[in-house]
């Protein structure tokens, strides 16, 4: 797992309030906008801030409450093999695998594990993710 | 304020199981390292996160409990001023100030305001950071 944090997401009880105000608030410009689901916001080069709804996250997650609750950091990688061989690799450090590696809601594959604080990482190969030399993060659902 | 993040900060009830995780676990190289205070890796271009003790933390953003726990997101800028600047005008955005702009125990100046969804955001200006051309932080203790 290299030393690197991809994803920033935060569970949102109101995504319409989090959207008008980094959007419309703040002028922000969304890099990925799913209503009554998700709004990303690229934040630095090659990072990524994304709110989600607390109803879809906590399915996303699938798990109870944690100790840092609401929160998780996507490390991405470039295939399933990768997730399987980092989830592992994590476990063996002592993290608590909360979700097997498998297939995932947005097209790709994933893994959730936590580290012995409760610090939620997802693990994710997302066919959809790229980011450009320059920085810029290319971003898309797949269908 | 700028679509950026530069530090993630989260509160870890025990920071010496973070620090054997990520350092000894995972063969992260620390950034800063201040034991029984708050250990920072270097996560993306420009982009660092922090664990930092709970207590402190608590002590940190003076504030009761939020609800999206133990998480800030910081957003540094260049001097005292813009700290006042980017707070009002984020409290102009519609967040809520939760600590008037005033010098920070590290030595710089800083506020915490917290989004519509309780998202805290640390507006910092630390002069003990900066960042390379080549995305390189440099973080250090100001004495």
């Amino acid at each position: 797992m290299d030393q690197r944090t991809d994803f920033l997401t935060l569970s949102t009880r109101d995504l319409d309030a989090a959207r008008r105000f980094y959007r419309d608030g703040l002028g922000w410009t969304p890099l990925l906008d799913v209503p009554g689901e998700i709004v990303f916001f690229q934040v630095g080069f090659g990072s990524v801030l994304g709110f989600f709804d607390a109803a879809k996250f906590a399915d996303d997650l699938g798990t109870g409450e944690q100790p840092v609750s609401g929160v998780t950091l996507a490390h991405n990688v470039d295939s399933a093999d990768a997730v399987r061989a980092v989830a592992a690799r994590a476990a063996a450090a002592g993290a608590l695998v909360l979700k097997e590696p498998q297939e995932a809601a947005f097209g790709g594959f994933h893994a959730h594990v936590a580290d012995p604080n409760g610090v939620v990482w997802e693990i994710a190969y997302n066919p959809g993710w790229s980011v450009d030399a320059d920085g810029t993060v290319r971003l898309s659902t797949v269908d």
